[in-house]
């Protein structure tokens, strides 16, 4: 028997080190005695530790805080809600769906208050998509080693999110002549508020109550979040109580001292909101230890604010030559696409690196390209290319190129 | 401002019945303290309390049991990994990964034992699938009232699985001339054993590890199942422990005492692996009472162990008349396809179902159809067109068309 999978096997890989690595000596364990019974709502292997880590960046109060997506123990492209990075300003609140309640007014011909009951009654669409804090990766601005994947690109996670198209909502309260943005607040003390071009809002926004099949996570919005597909994550109001139809940004806190893009000349750009395509790999990536010499698998996750994923380069030699990654399908717009490239390692020291293209034609930056446009007193938007070393003995650390 | 979705609204629906719904008096509460701080493995919110039931199909011990996925309480597609329904002979086994081996042996060049870390080392693949116990919707073969969708339908789920292709294994054991079938043994102390045709195993079969983005659950295979997409629930062993390459099926107790259809003349079919073109309405059914006329969003979900599902139709009149669903994107091969359909309703008593045409062109049947080829002596592979009667005061309930 043979097949083009078994000679890429054997010339590539299998033949120089897995084929080795999967000759385990022990046979399998007898089962022995009745396991547990049937139960209402499951839970992982007491085996499986991975857990959100909370941000290496430091904050005064642990309700003002991020944690951050074990993006190296996750698989596929979906992110376990339980796992879904975090960042908010003041706790997660506990709300009763039976008491919140989304008010849609400003510059409107019907104001209305809806229930959740009432939003779940419409028209509803799923939709798979990432969610990104626009900080994530900003380590890259500055760059000081960071352990893990999980610490340099955690604050990205990937779900199914269901619920109503904003187009509709705004369809039934009827926005006026000269209406240009819109206000969204949500129901956290810290009533975290954003200004949202109309045009966004009419286009693909949703209002969402349901992530990864269940309603919403608290740490996500439950019960109503704001989505606004390929946007920063700040601007997808969680616990999304109030939404102003207004004629222009309202300049809040989170759009002038914090979310802007301060350049090289001392300006700021506002409203960058669209994130930019960026893709990491994921494994070999800091702290694990590659077992020895022969075949990897080197895989990562890519994503773009502006669409498809077109295609993903991979470099073990720094960036200095790249070749294709193999895409899994599905790909998805404004998703996280995940990236496999089969990698025979021949034990020396190596510097691994992944580079995204999206179907704009926009391929990822290197530092130095970056840095050319916007210099570094950024805070946010960050896609360069990061890359990881992967030494003779096998440990893999951080890396810039 | 209009737009099609706006005269949609206003002709069909929020005219009618959903906008006097949509107009709660009571402004949005206001936030008050901080929430909960960050947390390393979220939960959901307590006020969601969808469980996994147990079935309604009575059996001895509770780990010889099963339990259903809520499907009237999940959205999109994929299924939260702690409700996909469970079905098992002898309990969840507690499985050390560190310990567990799957070993490959029998009709093959190269016996091999594999550990987990092995198995995860070697290329990997990524795909969105349903699982169904070909016992689901076993009750339309002799109609007896079911509460609610989740007892009836309640044993397929849908998940992103990720492992490596079974193919790839084959190849480095070396698959000898003369094999045709392949015996798989789990490490739950029933020892379950199927006997899989050696073309599924060489075709899209997988050995997967990971489930919805971490290792797969305890309850669906931890650390390994046995992944045959499109085919009955029961062959993709669990705590898959052993592959044996045999040159022919092995007569398994779940192959001949169960997991047979017995037909009319009393002859079993066996090995009817695929399972067939299969929809049903989440959106009213049973158990659930319509808040009154007006708009209302008929749902559900269709899928086929064939390929795509290409068409659902919706009928409100007991099967006399059927209209096209809207099917929701991504429309994936063997996974389940989420349908939408809007519906003006009337107040009147209406028969509300689903019928789904597959790739192959197979469309899904009635019971009298169904019961015309297979007679009623089966116990499973029921995929009949099920119905739920929405009655005049908004209640809804098992309804045989």
């Amino acid at each position: 028997m043979s097949s083009p999978r078994r000679a890429f096997l054997q010339t590539l890989a299998l033949g120089a080190g897995a084929l080795t690595a999967c000759r385990a000596k022990t046979p399998p364990p007898q089962p022995s005695f009745l396991g547990a019974p049937i139960s209402p709502y499951g839970e992982r292997s007491p085996f499986v530790h991975s857990q959100r880590q909370v941000s290496e960046r430091v904050t005064r109060t642990p309700e003002q805080a991020s944690s951050l997506t074990p993006l190296a123990d996750t698989y596929g492209i979906i992110t376990p809600s339980s796992l879904h990075f975090e960042r908010h300003h003041s706790g997660v609140p506990k709300i009763d769906p039976a008491q919140h309640r989304l008010m849609i007014h400003g510059m409107v011909d019907r104001p209305l208050v809806f229930t959740v009951a009432e939003l779940q009654r419409l028209p509803s669409t799923s939709r798979i998509h990432f969610v990104e804090c626009s900080g994530n990766s900003g380590n890259g601005w500055a760059p000081t080693p960071r352990t893990t994947v999980q610490g340099t690109h955690g604050l990205t996670s990937c779900s199914e999110w269901t619920g109503v198209k904003l187009s509709l909502l705004l369809d039934e309260v009827g926005v006026q002549q000269g209406a240009s943005w819109i206000l969204a607040e949500g129901a956290d003390p810290a009533k975290m508020t954003r200004s949202v071009p109309l045009a966004k809002a009419l286009d693909d926004a949703m209002v969402v109550y349901a992530q990864n099949g269940e309603p919403i996570r608290p740490e996500q919005g439950f019960p109503l979040r704001l989505f606004l597909p390929g946007y920063e994550g700040n601007a997808n109001i969680k616990w999304l109580r109030r939404l102003k139809v207004v004629d222009k940004p309202y300049q809040t806190r989170e759009e002038t001292s914090k979310y802007t893009d301060l350049m090289a000349d001392g300006t700021a750009r506002q409203f960058t909101l669209v994130m930019d395509a960026k893709s990491v790999v994921t494994h070999p990536s800091g702290g694990q230890k590659l077992a020895g010499p022969g075949f990897h698998e080197i895989t990562g996750i890519a994503w773009t604010g502006r669409g498809r994923v077109t295609r993903v380069e991979v470099s073990v030699d720094g960036g200095a030559t790249w070749k294709d990654a193999a895409l899994q399908e599905p790909i998805l717009p404004r998703a996280h696409t995940r990236f496999r490239y089969a990698w025979d390692w021949d034990g020396s020291e190596a510097v691994v690196a992944s580079r995204v293209t999206d179907e704009t034609g926009y391929v990822q930056p290197t530092r130095a390209e970056l840095v050319d446009v916007r210099g570094v007193n950024s805070n946010y938007h960050n896609n360069m290319i990061q890359a990881w070393k992967v030494k003779a003995d096998g440990t893999v650390e951080y890396a810039v190129v």
